[in-house]
């Protein structure tokens, strides 16, 4: 029997994985606007048409249904899961606390084997990384992981795709090839051509904060897209990335391309993006006096950011929700912040992988010689 | 750019754009009930087949999302909504409490554009009013009142659907007009004929109870309709109408129609309409004893409209959920209350404000000289 | 008008009803699978499209709603009706308690008509089960009972479509009749063939456990379809079937066939069948130390039934979730077990039940001569 694909870090993927993702999230997005986009005005009673030229988005989980098993609140993930199921034709069956709790009544083992056998996907955020790793053993479905105490693999793929679609704004990046004809749908399509994804210059990122998902899921991404990474973070090792994710890290033979350093200043040298994140993750509310006291000067300003030399287009990122102490209102509402496209973008990211893991089971098949190929501008260091 | 259409109170609208909604709503309801109605028996195995005469309902909420943020407990609303939106070939997703707390991890701005980016529409129903403000102010895409403090006007719409349904009941309403053919749809539209939506003589309509959203869109709607209206509070002024309210119903125009008493028996007086609401909103469970003895003798029954000298064919409507102190059994149950249909009609309605307003855009755009002008038998004393 | 039809228990329904809803889930479980399955690889872009020879299932909920007004907390049962309702085209609107507390804002009366007014049918998990009586009466929809204190007929029809489908393991059962053409779909069906689902011989049942409302179910539906029942349970008036339960056995005459005991030993005598459940319900966690006190010895291992003497080939079925204490590992997840295609089926059973009662109201129409009747080997002894 085929294996059940699963996808808990990026570090599972091979770049030309990750590269295809983000030109099928940037396809479902450009094909899915038009039919989100509000009708003209019409008279009452008429019947509702769309323009026949119109080409429908993927319903690849048409009738079908994904589960979100969800042991911490969320927005920003459960919408966009929620949301793009629709988009593909299926729904998302949200279950949060109040609704399962994972290994209380019954064994996350068995959970997985039930929930599995009844859903097409299971999208799964839960706290101890082991326990989704759980879910994956014994589910007979794909199970993706929406968070977790190691990765966050979703939210970098929704920080990358934004990058490409704002590549334009990091002088020196390549100019886009031509669209090209996309392939013709089965009847109505016409051969519309949809904007390719630019590519992107190797960027500098520095990434200011705590050693948390976010972080661990951009150490085993960005520098085998060709980008350098530069992380601020304070000196203890509770900031400091846990041992399964270093290995990770050491394994993919890119640990030469991060620089670590404890001083925000030093971080953003040089830097084209800079990104944070929450000082306080779930869980650690205990901590927060503590936190907040190592984390002083590590605020994202205008200050820090030409004290520490950063390149003076630099752009800035978040996963949000934000808190100010993490970024002022001047950087975080500005021009330089790419916040809420970055926002948008988890839908698209989320949507490409249910409909390549959930709906087709066919995104592990492709791990080489993909069209995506290079689409940064610098060969990868290394693969898995 | 366009501007983003938001709805808050039916004060917003003009007189046109309220009988255009509800025109469209009865044309959804009776293209509808087909539809949901239960198929004949077929043998097992067989194909379910729609009698191709049938015309599908609009839908403009194809594979489309619609956010609910509801911080507060909702029944009627939210399976309105809910039902609604699927009607409409979209999906609403319920967002309560538990699953978001506006402005309290994130701002209320922030929360707008990041849920706005992934929704095609915002059905809210908050506390203070001001939070829906906000929220429309931030939204890229449309945001609708399901409740705040001040206002309700989804139940009003659903009120007067009703009692067009129903205006064969009052004595010397006009004859409604022969049924008009409907324009043909793309496919299976066979010209199909939908009853017109009957006019409605003007009624004295009696507000018996608290000064609450209700009866806030009562007062700027009905008066404008052709009704009149008479409402009994008790003398204090945490049961008059709010600054903000008495405000829009002065600018319109419309406050020599609306006649105020402390004595509900004056206030029935030649009503054709009694309709009452809750004494004792949510989050006013501590005045609840104050608020019991203040509306004694608010009890609608048969005996105080008798009393007061309500027309003899007097009808009664109420939002639910209701307490028996509010309503006795022999009127709530008995064959004057038209609160199930009522009930019913908050589905309709709302569909056709998620058609209108998240689907089309097209609720804004229709101010006057709309076919619906005119519906109520008499011209509306002011228009905004 | 036509009475609103609804299912309370198995007690409700002919022995044809029930073989009639096990082959239209076996049905919709045929011709859905081919649906659900993973799309073969495709490159970026492409447009999904089905095998043009797949028959699409019943779309009978196409548009519709179902409410789901649990006031229990529920994996399998919500998870399965959910995915049915999108299978079907529909939305299952789970309603828990924290969203709707029936009988505590609004009597379960008013609150039946006003989701019964809005939605296509109410699925109900209440406590008492005068509670879903009471919806019954007042629901302008059907009602299916998805649990109450005294029935749950969702369940044992799971685990009688799993017994059909591994009739093959019980020796003795007749061979399958061959596979019969299905009727042509409207369009794109092409004759295909469903397997016939096989008939199975009258078996030996056990029941170890708590006489609660998966009992029940089978007290009054396993004699009727041929196959003995054996029930042990602890020596006490708590652990014996309510006078409500026993009374309907007794009216369907099938008393005889129903053997009881306080030794499990004894019980699984000859059995083909062992079946267990929960010792502890939800509302019982009070008793708890007297309830583990009192099923000592009721754990069902291979000792136990070796000891007992039960058929060699004994098989085994649990409706989860499962405590160790009431089954061993070696057991549960041994080739004994069916509990995951048990719990697999509450889906395939629920989707035909919707399909049948919520999407046609045909279900009570077909009390005699269905093809399925027969399907067990034996004549039912007794039927309503």
């Amino acid at each position: 029997m085929r294996p059940v694909p699963h996808l808990m870090t990026l570090a599972d993927l091979s770049v030309a994985q990750i590269h295809w993702i983000l030109i099928h999230a940037h396809h479902l997005k450009q094909t899915s606007l038009p039919w989100l986009a509000p009708q003209a005005a019409v008279v009452p009673g008429a019947v509702y048409k769309k323009p026949p030229s119109l080409r429908m988005p993927s319903q690849s989980l048409f009738n079908k249904s994904v589960a979100l098993l969800f042991s911490k609140r969320s927005t920003r993930t459960r919408v966009a899961a929620e949301t793009a199921a629709v988009l593909l034709g299926g729904r998302a069956l949200f279950l949060g606390r109040e609704d399962i709790q994972l290994g209380v009544n019954e064994s996350v083992r068995d959970s997985a084997r039930v929930i599995g056998g009844m859903c097409e996907g299971i999208f799964a955020r839960v706290g101890a990384h082991e326990e989704i790793e759980e879910l994956a053993r014994y589910s007979p479905v794909p199970v993706l992981n929406a968070l977790s105490s190691l990765w966050h693999p979703t939210q970098i793929l929704a920080d990358l795709l934004t990058l490409h679609e704002h590549a334009h704004l990091f002088s020196g990046s390549p100019a886009p090839a031509p669209a090209a004809p996309v392939r013709k749908g089965g009847k109505g399509g016409k051969g519309d051509k949809v904007a390719m994804l630019a590519p992107l210059r190797p960027l500098t990122v520095a990434y200011v904060g705590d050693s948390a998902n976010v972080l661990h899921d951009m150490l085993v991404a960005y520098p085998r897209l060709g980008h350098k990474l530069r992380v601020a973070s304070p000196e203890h090792e509770r900031y400091r990335a846990p041992r399964a994710v270093w290995d990770r890290v050491v394994q993919l033979g890119i640990e030469k391309d991060i620089f670590w350093t404890k001083d925000p200043r030093e971080a953003v040298q040089g830097a084209d993006l800079v990104v944070t994140d929450t000082w306080i993750s779930m869980g650690q509310e205990g901590e927060k006096e503590q936190r907040l006291k190592d984390f002083q000067g590590y605020q994202v300003t205008e200050q820090l950011c030409r004290e520490g030399g950063a390149n003076p287009d630099w752009k800035f990122m978040h996963c949000l929700p934000r808190k100010e102490h993490e970024v002022d209102d001047e950087v975080f509402y500005g021009p330089r912040s790419l916040v809420f496209p970055e926002a948008d973008n988890r839908k698209w990211t989320i949507m490409a992988l249910f409909d390549l893991l959930f709906g087709k089971w066919s995104l592990l098949e492709h791990r080489t010689n993909m069209p995506g190929e290079g689409l940064a501008g610098q060969a990868p260091s290394s693969d898995a």
